[in-house]
């Protein structure tokens, strides 16, 4: 059952990897769609390799007897169910990069983030024998792992990218409608893969992943009314997809009242920050994934810091407002672990990267 | 082996619900796309939470133990194939309402008719507890539980919408393929749902839901020989939409050549009823969807009434052909009570959300 | 556990089935996109009529006891992926038909391919009972019984069509790339299907289509550097579809290392026969469905022959290199029967259609 389950789930999480490519596309302008699939589904090829050869061993293999990155027959779907959450973190900041970087860039960048970043962070969370894993540490499906890491390569990223004078984008709303059901969608694999079958709390992570996309539009929508501005495709499309990134981390831990309430100001407060990131001139990430990626896996953290409770789930913990100082102090470590990792690899990755490839402006 | 089942058609219905909008979309014009799209979107998460709240609760817990609407981590997998079923009524005849109204309007309707018309027809004849299923009336995957009631639905609401001068659609014939590819994936998922489990008719289901698109469109096609009309992408979008709509009551009871002359027949009378409808200044549907879900799903359930065959499923019924009447009278009083409840509903939810919203035009 | 397997499998392999067409419908102009899709609509309704009547039956029980071609309750979900291969093998030339041929082409050429063609061939290799079986012969997902049968269907098809003056193709990048991933997703399912479980080397297969996916882009490129022409979505599309066709015949039964040989080498030698074919003025094949298909499928198998390996499959066969002559004389045989009744079946039918139906030109 567990084999057949975990499949399902490796298998509904494919489709999002791809179509947050076609989301990115609308940030630039139409002429440039051609080019920038291309780039990303190069990206992505190339993460492929890299997690065959060396990023599931160092990720989930490295402290354990295995001692050779072989490519084994001998893996379950678990493998690809991780390859899925590897490349999903991958995709996100590519859309970051196209701005500005050819695919020429990721040639040397994917394998040196993968090297320096994403498996030694999943392997301190993640893996039984890593080091966060054994303090207690838990990040349910990549709040930290997946979100964090990219949104933080991101803003690393957009750092180094100019804003281009008038950044036009394509405005393909049909596209950008199924680009969104199809994360929707695979985003209940992607919250489902880490339980491991159904009985594992599956009703409460379905449940939570709903209200999660509701609160979240709903948060995001709040700031609107101010402004008196109605409400676009883009703004339900960037709601659901914080109501989506900010449940990752606490989704089969809390309530589902408690993920309406971190979803909802995860909303709002996603909103503003991607609002004030698009006025600023001292970064460039024209498909906001530090804002909604890299902001929303922290809230998603704080709530599962705050609310973690171990009557809805015996194998969580018990968060801060039920008393527990232990589980927050060893949750702040981890977020400063993971976040001088992964700017300190996402920095060395790209210095490198520029020794080797031709910047593109 | 059960909850894998339920689950994985639980995922594969996901799509239905979303492309059906994109069909939608395109019964009007190409600059209304965003708007309608952000509208259906806002109904089916004011629905999402609907369900979560009370109307799983109204549909199979009233007359059980449990006293109490809550959002409870003991489901299966069943709640949300149910959720998936009833989305999928919504989502039909919201496609009836953009005509008129804005995403304001849902904010009442939907909660009121979920309230007055879904989830009690839901609990009559698919609660175990309900009075028609006590009964022995049947429906195996929504012919009256979804398409009767969205198809009155649309039609109470078409009554109070005038046709605009000159109708135009959109006419993007790939999304129009793709939506109607999903919808027949997804269908699978619908048909196959209620069973529980492939050794349960599996192999019938999917025999005949494919039997169904092919009779009811080539139905459909028969009209257009009579005047010469080549068969267009929309004929084929009806015709299958048809036949899937008019398998749903029988799928599961009848046999292949059954559901074969169930469903040719279903496309000849749908599309001749389309034709007229669209003739008429009495109503204005623009996306069809009272001639193709309420009439198809009634003569799906006309088709359960004659040939049921408990030869074919031995937990079925035995039909109007093979003598008994005991079961069709059973079906004919579940369709009165039904259509009724279902109209006196949904004007109910038509004149109280006019208290409180204004009216578009 | 096999039950859902399969049935995952098979629902997974449908959208492939339908995102083809969307790729054909790209290499003809624009205003011919609804009326190809029609076409191929149409051409697939026919296709399934076929095999719940007599194909599937003609398949998989001619030899065994059965004797009627009965539409059965008692089949497993082994029937519905069996169906998925047949459809998909008949879209494939369905792509190159339809330069020249309407869709009333397809109401004869269709059932006459799948009796002399398609069922013959799935009987001799697939069935438990074929002759081809017996002795020996290995075909994984179909290298010959899908892509040969079809590839050599659009060689004939093609050399009966005239090449336009000026071929036109859309443009429309966003809709080949979503076909595309749909394809590889699908393709999943097309690979794992045959192994009828995960513990059947379901890992292997995985890791197999992921490296092949990679190897033959990669080998699709190699000409383009010599030309310095820039990567496009087409070379990627086609690169990628090549590793997938290529993949088949062996992806179950050699190393991670061979496929990526077999399916470098088949990304450089179809890219090269694309590039001949589109020159010459002896046939036309606008969707490059034989060049792809046929010489992938034919390469697959070639590579099978020689790197078939026990150690990797206990249940597959010793290859050339390893010194087994009688495996690669059987492959031999096979893909010569194979070859010859598919021509033979193909002329055939296209005469036979001829003679009922109008040309188009």
């Amino acid at each position: 059952m567990k084999i057949n389950f975990s499949l399902l789930c490796a298998v509904l999480m494919v489709p999002m990897i791809f179509f947050v490519p076609i989301l990115y596309t609308q940030a630039f302008p139409k002429q440039q769609t051609e080019k920038h699939l291309v780039e990303m589904i190069l990206a992505l090829l190339i993460g492929i390799l890299c997690w065959l050869f060396f990023g599931y061993f160092e990720s989930f293999q490295v402290g354990t007897q295995n001692t050779l990155p072989v490519i084994s027959r001998s893996f379950g779907p678990t493998m690809f169910v991780q390859l899925d959450f590897f490349l999903y973190a991958l995709v996100m900041f590519t859309g970051t990069a196209i701005a500005k970087h050819s695919w020429k860039f990721f040639v040397s960048f994917v394998p040196l983030w993968t090297l320096l970043v994403y498996a030694p962070v999943a392997n301190l969370i993640w893996s039984p024998t890593g080091y966060l894993a054994q303090l207690g540490a838990l990040d349910f499906s990549g709040g930290l792992v997946v979100h964090l890491t990219a949104g933080l390569t991101s803003l690393v990223l957009a750092l180094f990218i100019k804003r281009p004078q008038n950044p036009q984008g394509s405005d393909n709303a049909l596209f950008k409608y199924v680009a969104i059901l199809f994360v929707i969608t695979s985003w209940f694999g992607f919250n489902l893969a880490p339980a491991g079958s159904w009985q594992n709390y599956g009703s409460l992570i379905v449940t939570n992943t709903l209200i999660a996309i509701i609160a979240a539009s709903l948060g995001w929508i709040i700031p609107l009314t101010d402004q008196n501005k109605p409400v676009t495709l883009d703004d339900l499309v960037n709601g659901i997809l914080t109501g989506l990134v900010t449940s990752t981390a606490a989704v089969g831990y809390v309530s589902p009242l408690s993920i309406g309430i971190i979803t909802f100001v995860s909303g709002i407060i996603c909103h503003l920050a991607t609002h004030f990131t698009n006025q600023t001139d001292r970064l460039y990430d024209a498909v906001d994934s530090f804002t909604i990626n890299g902001i929303g896996g922290l809230i998603g953290t704080f709530g599962l810091i705050l609310m973690a409770n171990t009557k809805i789930n015996h194998g969580g913990a018990t968060g801060l407002i039920f008393g527990n100082i232990r589980f927050a102090s060893v949750k702040l470590l981890a977020i400063l672990v993971i976040s001088g990792i992964t700017i300190i690899g996402a920095v060395i990755s790209l210095l490198a990267t520029h020794l080797v490839t031709l910047r593109k402006d």
